[in-house]
């Protein structure tokens, strides 16, 4: 097994060798260039290029099927940022920003059907359920972003709900990601489904470490100024976890959210969850989702180098302490 | 075979009975079905379930493929009319009207994702074959639809850029749907290859006979308002075609098109290709893509009776006179 940095130098230099067609249809394939050249950790083609090496030492296979993980995964970041009205991403400008609005619209379209032909490229005897894991895993995406949509104007939400919508929206796709390379691999249905429940488990425990990271972490490691869930008023896990104590608590929550957006709002929420303890919560529902992870991976057939690659990993996306 | 309004039936009947996930994520869903449930002539999945019928009898298992490719034409009509902020759509509000812009950007790719599971509901035996050509078909409607765009602005349009835009926003799905019917019907090769050819010559001669219905049509008939394409100042056959004339007739014709969005330029305009006699060039263009259209079906394989059925369809398509 090669590093998590050699997988994703290899992702970045099939992103940067893609060569989209140009002449008269430049302008609908520049935009999609440029979305797909903004960086970011490529972690979710790495976990279909170490699905497939772990299981079969067939990363070479998984390249077109990672670069279509990609692909989708960008494609609704683009679509989320017109959504969202949102101006940056990773510092740039988003890509209804850069160009407009139905450039956006047209070429998100475009990276999601390039994504199905990216992720098609596999041996027939795996076709079906590569396509069909794909398409089913889109549809969570889907439906994950239409609930997180719904939440902001919801009176109220469960732990169970949230947890719904963020399998959905985050867990669902770094699952298949490493799925579809077992698959490529030649692992077996149930290694699959092991790998299946090892990717959604880790992607659970990200994204609610990264709903306390956002609130309690370290701006300079994190990357984000903290506080920014509380300003956009998102319901996070801190925020349903907190509001689910009900009674004067929820009062006292519901208060401090509708105060006006500013630093005395995030002060506000903040010693609130303090007061109640909802971010020990939290970092244990991390410990919680983490240890589901390994879990599933420990029951797999794999060697321990392999099982060693994939709990770094996970260790590295979820053990962001600061 | 049946006739077409037996196939169009079972289409909408198939539409009616689709019953989409209800609950939680209703809100992303009754879109979608508000959007399948407008009407229409449904002439899409019509040429699939024929495509498969006159092949080999089979228009049952191409149901699923042929609900395919209508979610995937109304998909791209529900993006359209937001780029487009068209307000109506068949006499009612279109989606984003309806709902908001973002439930039409998010219901629109689902529907783009469920029109890929529809169709992949084939024989394993065709399935690379058969979501090969629905990706390609789609990549081909995003770079009609990009070129029309830019079409808006651009100086100076060929025939020849305006025909590859038409081909990949109208043919290019015509041509799929019969094509991937005939696979699933058991077609040769050569077969699905004239198929689709069949399917895209007769798209080509709809686009360029719908342009001339708007300004030379007859409006009860018709059923929109003549003079449309010359009001929004779009860049039709016939505004290509006279175009192309050069010297003092572009001029002119540009002089035109520049006056106020009125019954003046309306008739102004008109008056102009009455004077170049560009409405006979239009129908001559019709015939002549008529005529391919029916070439590449009678090289086909077919039965007598199953290509008067594809040549009945192909005229009453084509054929309206006003």
């Amino acid at each position: 097994m090669k590093t998590v940095s050699e997988y994703a130098a290899e992702v970045e230099k099939m992103i940067r060798d893609l060569n989209l067609p140009d002449g008269k249809v430049s302008s609908l394939y520049r935009p999609i260039e440029y979305a797909l050249s903004a960086g970011g950790k490529r972690i979710r083609p790495v976990l279909t290029l170490m699905g497939a090496d772990a299981f079969g030492g067939k990363a070479s296979e998984a390249m077109r099927p990672a670069l279509g993980i990609e692909t989708f995964h960008n494609f609704t970041l683009l679509h989320d940022d017109v959504m969202d009205k949102s101006d940056l991403r990773r510092g740039r400008p988003t890509v209804h920003r850069k160009y407009d609005e139905n450039t956006a619209i047209l070429s998100g379209d475009t990276m999601l059907t390039l994504a199905t032909q990216y992720v098609s490229d596999v041996d027939a005897s795996i076709l079906r359920e590569v396509i069909d894991a794909f398409n089913d895993m889109a549809i969570d995406v889907y439906e994950g972003q239409r609930l997180d949509m719904d939440f902001e104007t919801a009176e109220k939400i469960s732990l169970t709900d949230y947890l719904e919508m963020i399998e959905g929206k985050t867990g669902s796709l770094l699952g298949t990601a490493v799925m579809i390379g077992a698959m490529i691999g030649g692992a077996s249905a149930e290694d699959s489904r092991l790998m299946y429940e090892y990717g959604v488990m880790t992607g659970l425990a990200f994204q609610i470490q990264d709903d306390w990271l956002d609130t309690f972490g370290d701006s300079a490691t994190f990357g984000k100024p903290i506080g920014g869930d509380i300003l956009n008023g998102k319901k996070t896990y801190l925020y349903v976890a907190a509001f689910e104590e009900g009674g004067q608590t929820a009062e006292a929550l519901r208060a401090a959210y509708n105060m006006p957006a500013g630093e005395m709002r995030v002060k506000a929420v903040t010693r609130l969850y303090e007061k109640i303890g909802v971010g020990e919560k939290c970092r244990k529902a991390v410990g919680h989702y983490s240890s589901k992870a390994l879990k599933a991976l420990n029951a797999t057939s794999l060697g321990e180098e392999e099982k060693e690659a994939f709990r770094k990993l996970a260790e590295k996306l979820v053990g962001r302490r600061k």
